[in-house]
């Protein structure tokens, strides 16, 4: 694997490899990529996501560039390519990128060296989410068959939802969702959130993006019509858990005092995805340390003349 | 100590040992934290603190996660409560917050795992710039009693004079104070400035803050009328000395040419602050190591079956 | 040498001796300067710059202190002057300035144990550019003797035209230029774009410095007139290269196809620019590590007595 772009391109075994090798992770082993440089391209708002990629490359052993929007070149009118192809000539070995135009890194990527880790894009993919999910998941129950996982909040817009959904279904989780009738895609079996706490195993709530959304006066009443609250997680099953990608909309998705409750993976998830963004790096930057080696002793046309 | 949010929780004893760790640290002795993580979360400006602390801990050895308010999820909407419980779950061990409510952090610090220093909280304290004043005195007369200290300006909204104030007459030294009327609490000795410099061992001036005054005609005068002139500085003592938490607006708290005079340690205590906030980062982390160790292993149910 | 201002202060010797140690770095040797710090006070924007020099610290093993303007006590009106010392005082042994006062440093650096380098000074200087352009030069043709090189754009305004004309004369190339009549200086050979394409060894592009321009319509044309169109690369000597200083404005300076042509150069330099960067820092650095060492154990005067 050189780039991570989609969830498409993972296959089971793909996934559980990396399933176990962020396993080995948070038990701490890795800290390999001394020497190693990655860079960081957000060109649209991300702390947590950012937070996380660095707190990974720095436990990973590697230095770091971070690269924002404001700051960018892209502003200057450069083109991603040209972004890219400068923090390759810099020394970048690893590239996360953010950015809003949906699949426009899959043909940067095929002319690229560095590889390129896709950190959402747009309304897209955000495979590292759907990944440090499948973690939490699986870090919980052992295995995916047989779990009922409803996904609930705007599915339409979400790339978490698109991404996870995906990557469920061919690990053999049955899949439902639960959103108000606008958040709906065309596919998938919908239930109301009633029917969600009663037969989830797993119930991943979404964020609502408010920037996203026209009308502003549904957030009020979301949490009582759609969102978790106190009274429906009473009826979640006993082993049940309660996912959020975050940062959490208190009082809208869920109850406030939900947040930290005993079935709430919400923290553990983003502790979890430090460790899958390092198995994620680990395995792109496995056989790419010799390949490094030889590309920082380039251009000995002098050296043999000296 | 877990957490350091105000020079009211530390004894003459718990100062005086940082003191010592200081000096070690100044010695070059300290650099073990090699592996942990510090975040620095500054929801108001603050150019210096945030350096000094980010020197300080790479000097420690420690990644440095830097957060700022421009890019910070507490845009979104997200409580200061929350982005501390992020930070922790991403990883970070010690947490350096400047933030704007008064107090606010004890609240959050008695549920977090992550040490808390308080960088500045509004006009409340900022007990590391405290520590670094009381350094740079020590290390000047060796220590505190019968020290007479003048600190001079806005009193009223510093935290500076506060933290100071209080610590100082608790190791022994005799408080005096200088400002306009308007400036003044209502306790405490005033003092004309005439009176001041000839009186004091120790003239802490305190930064103009522009931003929070209303009345900006008064600071064209305000030199000649209580700041630091040529005139008044030839008055001062042989062996006293000249402070000022920086930056120095130049011809108003202090005339320019006296910047770097020989009496003058206000580089000398941004030097001393770097050593000062290593001291107190190694005390908090101290017995952390340990626990940290635990942290980064946990989650080990699916291990023990793999 | 214990600051990086001008070309004018670098002899040939001195150009060649960074040069060697620029490939020396590229082969990998270096890396000897743990535990020493960087500072990057870059109160103008440049991307690019900025992260070359970030990657070459880095790459050096220093600790890396970047310092924006918008972040700046700068904007507090603190003088420039007052950074550098504040910076000094936080423990930087080097410091990469870019600001708009042409010479502005010179005086500064009078005063200061950090060593400081130009990163670019306004339409001043921009050495550290230069020197990555001479070394992208060494490495393709071994030496300047009798090379001819056609520096081509904005000449009135270019730091980058400036200091390459200065030094590779001084090193024996022949310089000759090519720019609109507007843009020309007073002194030195013209050529149309025609003439410039059939005798260079070396094509020197200039970025059109868009917001420095009053008429906005020119840079439509600018391509067909004055840039480097596929007709006229088609005209350049076999062995003859092209460079830019990037970002490259794509279709205006130069085709957009030709950016990553066989002749091309340009992200080369961006390449060389770390190695480049990396040498004159360890340089500048040279001979400091001692006087570093005791930098940091002073202030015995307590200890002595504890």
């Amino acid at each position: 694997m050189k780039h991570l772009l989609s969830m498409h391109q993972l296959s089971n075994d793909m996934i559980f490899s990396l399933l176990e090798k962020t396993e080995c992770m948070k038990k701490g082993e890795g800290k390999t990529l001394q020497g190693s440089f990655a860079a960081n391209l957000f060109l649209e708002p991300s702390t947590r996501t950012k937070q996380s990629f660095y707190v990974a490359e720095k436990r990973l052993g590697m230095e770091v560039l971070d690269v924002e929007a404001e700051r960018s070149s892209v502003l200057k009118g450069e083109s991603l390519y040209d972004s890219v192809r400068t923090l390759e000539a810099l020394g970048a070995d690893v590239l996360a990128i953010r950015q809003s135009e949906r699949g426009a890194l899959s043909k940067i990527a095929e002319h690229s060296e560095v590889s390129i880790i896709n950190a959402g894009d747009g309304t897209g993919e955000h495979p590292t989410q759907s990944l440090l999910d499948l973690y939490t998941i699986y870090e919980e129950f052992g295995g995916f068959k047989d779990l009922t996982v409803t996904i609930a909040g705007d599915i339409k817009h979400s790339r978490v939802a698109r991404s996870n959904a995906y990557a469920l279904k061919q690990l053999g989780a049955d899949i439902q969702f639960s959103a108000p009738e606008q958040w709906r895609e065309t596919e998938g079996d919908y239930v109301s959130m009633e029917e969600a706490v009663e037969t989830s195993d797993v119930l991943m709530l979404l964020r609502i993006q408010r920037e996203r959304h026209e009308n502003q006066d549904d957030i009020g009443s979301y949490l009582t019509m759609y969102g978790l609250t106190k009274e429906r997680e009473k009826c979640m099953k006993e082993r049940a858990i309660i996912m959020h990608p975050a940062p959490v909309n208190r009082g809208v998705e869920i109850d406030s005092s939900l947040v930290e409750c005993s079935k709430s993976r919400i923290f553990k998830q983003m502790k979890n995805g430090v460790f899958m963004r390092m198995a994620i790096i680990d395995e792109l930057m496995e056989g790419k340390q010799n390949e490094d080696h030889k590309r920082f002793s380039l251009g000995q046309g002098i050296c043999a003349t000296m």
